[in-house]
């Protein structure tokens, strides 16, 4: 049972986590803190939130604070959070990046981190704001938390309880896995899809190309919807590792377009055929797990 | 209403349109033809087809005729259907590329293709062949026809009114556009995430990347598991443009990939800005047509 929880950054995740907590009667009060006035009023009025304050100014009583900013805001946040730090307060964020978050930690806090957790809920929608908050958000998601060796355990338990209570499956991951991995299977399929649509509407001229496509397109295209601000944040927070990727990506296009290209019938249907069986045995293994 | 309706090739296109058909009571009797007997016993057990005949034999009695193989097929599939341009059978196709099809009508039957209609049903999904064949796939789904300056209308007309008791939305392009158009919104997208799959899987190492995807990667590869026999096809019958779309769209990449190498916020925020409104304007507006 968390008293009272502050929430820097009211978004979809900021406020899809006050939602489900007060849904579940896991929290009494939601403080929101916020760039924009006019969100923190929306995010009033869809009951995400109780009050609202100022970053600067302590929060008194804080339980637990939750930072759903875009990651490059987070070091800023962090330094302004001197006070919470100060008071012991259980800090934990929500951001894509964890080495970035991780590194900021250490650079404002080197002895008195213990009790900041970083985390990483692997949800998100093709919509944006508060608006688009709900209480179903998590559920059954994954959520990646990456301790630091020091972190305490009574600060770890209560943001694990946290996601628990939001249905979510926690997991663990050193920081530099995190964003490698998550480079590869989230931040470069985002980066792809936002490039997709990009290239087709630059191409649209007499016909609208857009309105030829078809399912395949709209489920390919569906993470192109979610925040621009967000995505590029990522892409800079976990830069090298999103380049590579992204060059890896791009020499494995290369060697398909030349087997394309000298119309190799046997390397172009191995090609498909690997992937689909990747694709089958790894994702129908796990939505049976 | 169809007395009897030849399906070349029962999988999830031609068994799907046999399904609704006869669901509908708009078709008599339906024979199927394929390669694979064990197939095609499957397609009568799941009901698609009442009976089972081979390419090379006249159909007596045929009054449709609809080709739903691989497209690199559809040359040796339209040869061997002599007999049906004969008789002036209506013989229609389902291919994804239409260039290759109209080529191969022309060359083989240059006095006696105007009962041809080529056609392009935009549906698919993630499972193949006939087990995964149903009688919904086409609802509300576009239909892109093809036909000749010469087309006979009676024949347009049993094409269209198939398509129509489907379910289908029809429309029209001339046979180069459709290349284009459906080269860059549904042939690049599933290279793009058979290649995505086939990166991610040859990184796999210590841990399983695809275990730490989510949502939005698995929507984004869905695509990747529909039939790579027919993919391939595909790649190789409209070569030439998919080969210039996917130069076209590693260009993109680039160009994004030097933007977040320089650290360019703005050109970064910009771009996935740019590709999230032409998303949201094209797709919405799409949506509530």
């Amino acid at each position: 049972m968390i008293d009272k929880l502050v929430v820097i950054g009211v978004g979809l995740i900021g406020g899809s986590v006050a939602l489900t907590l007060k849904k579940a009667g896991y929290v009494k009060t939601v403080i929101g803190v916020g760039r924009n006035s006019l969100n923190l009023e929306r995010a009033m009025e869809v009951g995400a939130i109780d009050d609202i304050s100022d970053i600067n100014s302590p929060v008194e009583g804080a339980s637990v604070v939750l930072i759903a900013t875009p990651v490059l805001q987070n070091h800023n946040v962090l330094q302004k959070l001197s006070w919470a730090v100060d008071q012991g307060v259980v800090i934990t964020d929500a951001g894509s990046t964890k080495r970035d978050f991780v590194r900021s930690v250490k650079t404002l806090y080197p002895k008195s981190f213990s009790k900041i957790v970083p985390g990483h809920p692997i949800a998100g929608a093709e919509r944006v704001g508060v608006e688009a908050a709900n209480d179903e958000l998590f559920r059954d998601k994954m959520v990646i938390l990456t301790p630091f060796p020091k972190t305490d355990k009574d600060a770890l338990s209560t943001v694990e309880n946290l996601w628990k209570v939001c249905g979510a499956k926690l997991s663990k991951l050193p920081v530099e896995r995190h964003d490698s991995i998550f480079s590869s299977v989230s931040h470069l399929p985002h980066v792809l899809a936002f490039a997709l649509v990009e290239m087709i509407s630059r191409k649209n001229g007499q016909d609208n190309l857009f309105e030829y496509s078809g399912g395949g397109f709209r489920d390919f295209t569906r993470i192109a919807g979610s925040s621009s601000e967000m995505w590029r944040d990522i892409c800079l927070a976990n830069k090298d590792l999103i380049v590579n990727d992204l060059e890896e990506y791009q020499t494995v296009l290369s060697e398909l377009k030349r087997n394309i290209v000298s119309a190799d019938e046997d390397k172009v249907l191995g090609f498909f055929e690997s992937a689909r069986e990747a694709r089958q045995e790894h994702l129908i293994k796990k939505k049976n797990d």
